[in-house]
C-alpha cells in the first residue's frame, strides 16, 4: 500500500480500529478499508481471521462510510482456508449492504477466489493469480463459486478452475468477467485509490439502495447455495477425518 | 439513416403510420421501423415519446412485419429519462412477441442504455458511447438493468456502470455481451440494414416462436424486477420532492 | 484421433465395449471415450444412434471411469438431427453424475451444437464451426440451448445463433464462453488428450461430488427448459407435416 494509505496504518491514527490482531481496519475519505495483517504467514485466514473479518464487515455495514474495501497486506496477498466451514463468513458477504470492493495485490488461492464473485468491485495487479485446487485437495468449491462463477464465467471457463485446478493470470479472469480491471504492478495502488476516492464522493445513500437493488434478486439463492456448498464441505471433512489444507 | 430509408420518412408514404408526433414509424420489407424523431431536443424521451413507444410497440406486435428496430434519428440518439415511472413502458419489451433490434447510431444515456438488455439484437455504431450515470443524480436503475447487466456482463463489469457512472465505447460494451457487434460508422447505417432485409425474410412464425421460447423462462422474473426497480424509483423522486434529471 | 487411442479402437482391446454400431466406445486410463462412428453419413445422429448414446451415457455413468469423453470420428465430426424428439436424450445430459467433456474435431450443426451448454468442458479444434440454423428450417432450438446459451453469451450475442442463423469460428465461441480452449488443428489431439489424462488423475469422487454441486442449482430448471423446448418442437413439427431436416 503506497504514501496515499501510510497514515492509516498506524494505531495513532486516530479513525483506526482498535481491537484486531489480524487486520488492519481504518476509515478515511469515507472508504473503510479492511487489511489483512498477517505476513508472517501469507495472510492464511485462520479462524481468527474469519471471526475479525466477520467484525470489521458488521461495524463497516453500520458506519458512514460509503464504501468498503478489503485488501491484502502489500506484497503478500495468499490467503488460504484452514479447515473451516465458512458458511456464516460468507453470509456477511452475501448481506453487505453497501458497495464492496477487492483490491487483489498478489497470488490468490481458495476462499480469496470464490469470494470474488460476491463483491462488487475486484481491482487487480498483473501479477496477481487466481487458483482453486479444491479437487486435487479432495475439496469442493465455497464462497457461493459453485453458482457465481457459472453466473459469471460460463460453465466451461469456470469449470477449469472450479473442477480442474487451472491457475488463472489476472488478465484471463478479468476478460471472462470476475475481475473488473487489471493495473500494471507499479500504478496500481495509485490508480485504484484514485478511483476508490472518486467512488466514495458519490452519494452514500443512492449506492447502497441500488447496490441493494441489484444483489436482492439473487441473495436467497446465495444463501441456498451457501448452505449447499458448506454441508458438502463437511461431508468431504468428515470423511477425510483430518485437517484439510484448503 | 441513409438511403435504403429515405423514402419511408416521409409521410406520403403509403405505409409510413400517421398520428406521431415524437417518432416516425414505417413498416417496409417485413421491418417495423420505429425512429426517434425529436432532433431539437437530442431526443430526449419525455412522456409523450414514451406513450408513442409504448402504441407503436403494440401496433408492431400485430402487424404484418417480421422483425421490429428501434433506432435514434441519424446523429442525434441521445436519450434521457424526464420523470417518469417507467414501469408500464418496460413491461411493453419485456412483452414485446417478435425479435426486437436496436440500432444504436449515437451516444446513448440513462434508459435508452438500460432497456438494452431486453433487446434480441443490438447493433451500435464506433462513435456510441453507454452511459448511465444514476448514483451521481441520486437514481437508481430502472429498464430490468439491475438483473440483465450483472447476468450479461458478470456483477463486477456490471457495477462500473450501474453503480460508479463509467461511460463505456460501443467496443467495450460489445466485448462484454451488451452489444452484438459494432461497425465503423461510415458504414454503419448500409451494413446494418443489409442484415436487417436478410433476417426480415426468415419465416416470420418461427422467429416468433423461438424468441418466446427463449424469453419465456424468464419473463416472470423480469416483471418482478421491473417492479421492484420501480418501487426503489418512486421513493427516490419523493425523496427528492423534484423533477429528476436522468 | 491420433496415436495415443489407436489401440483402443480395435474390437480386441478388452475394455472396447461391445454392442455399439454406431459408436465406440472404451474406457482406457479412467476415460470413459465415446466416439461417434457413422463416418458414411458424416455423423447424422440417427434414431438407433440417439439410442446407443444414451445406452453408452447410462454405463459411463456408472463404471470406474473418472471423466466421460464425447467425441466425432476424426474429420467427420458434422452432427445433425433427424426428426427425433430428443427430450430424453438431452435428460441424460443433464443428469450426467461426471464431469463430461466434449471434442469438437470438425464442423458441429444443430443439436451437436446446442448441447454444448450441457458439457463441463468444451475442447474444439481450430477449424470447428458452429451452427444452429433452426430458423430457415422452421424450427426452434433444443438442447436447453434457449436457455443455456443466454446464460453464457448474454442474448444479444445467443440471438444471433438461435434466431438468425449466423455460423461462428471456434475462436468467437470460444470468446463468448460456449468452447473452453480452441487449439491449432495439427496439435488438437495430442493437447487435448494431454490434459484429459491429467484431468483423469483427480480423485473422482471429489470431482463427481463438484460437478453435481455445480450443476445441481440449475437441474431442475434444465429440465424444465427441456421439456418446453420440446412441447414446441412437436408442435413444430406437426405444423410442418413432415419430416425436419435439422
Amino acid at each position: 500500500v503506497s504514501s496515499e494509505s501510510s497514515s492509516q496504518v498506524k494505531d495513532t491514527t486516530p479513525d483506526s480500529k482498535h481491537g484486531y490482531e489480524t487486520l488492519q481496519v481504518t476509515t478515511t475519505d469515507n472508504i473503510t478499508k479492511i487489511m489483512l495483517n498477517r505476513p508472517e504467514k501469507k495472510n492464511a485466514i485462520t479462524t481468527q481471521m474469519y471471526r475479525e473479518i466477520i467484525q470489521a464487515l458488521e461495524e463497516a455495514a453500520k458506519d458512514d462510510s460509503v464504501i468498503t474495501v478489503i485488501t491484502g497486506d502489500d506484497n503478500k496477498t495468499q490467503i488460504y482456508f484452514e479447515n473451516f466451514l465458512p458458511q456464516n463468513f460468507v453470509n456477511h458477504f452475501i448481506d453487505f449492504p453497501k458497495p464492496l470492493i477487492a483490491v487483489v495485490n498478489g497470488p490468490a488461492v481458495g476462499i480469496s477466489v470464490t469470494l470474488l464473485g460476491l463483491f462488487d468491485i475486484v481491482y487487480a495487479t498483473d501479477r496477481a493469480t487466481f487458483h482453486t485446487p479444491f479437487s486435487e485437495l479432495g475439496q469442493s468449491p465455497e464462497g457461493c463459486s459453485s453458482y457465481m462463477f457459472p453466473k459469471i464465467m460460463g460453465l466451461s471457463k469456470a469449470n477449469e478452475m472450479l473442477l480442474f485446478n487451472k491457475k488463472l493470470t489476472a488478465g484471463e479472469v478479468c476478460a471472462q468477467g470476475l475481475v473488473t480491471e487489471v493495473f500494471p504492478d507499479r500504478a496500481f495502488q495509485k490508480e485504484v485509490w484514485m478511483r476508490l476516492k472518486a467512488y466514495a464522493n458519490l452519494p452514500k445513500n443512492s449506492l447502497a439502495l441500488s447496490k441493494q437493488l441489484i444483489r436482492g434478486v439473487e441473495k436467497e439463492k446465495l444463501h441456498a447455495v451457501n448452505r449447499q456448498e458448506c454441508e458438502l464441505l463437511t461431508e468431504r471433512m468428515n470423511f477425510f477425518g483430518k485437517k484439510s489444507k484448503l
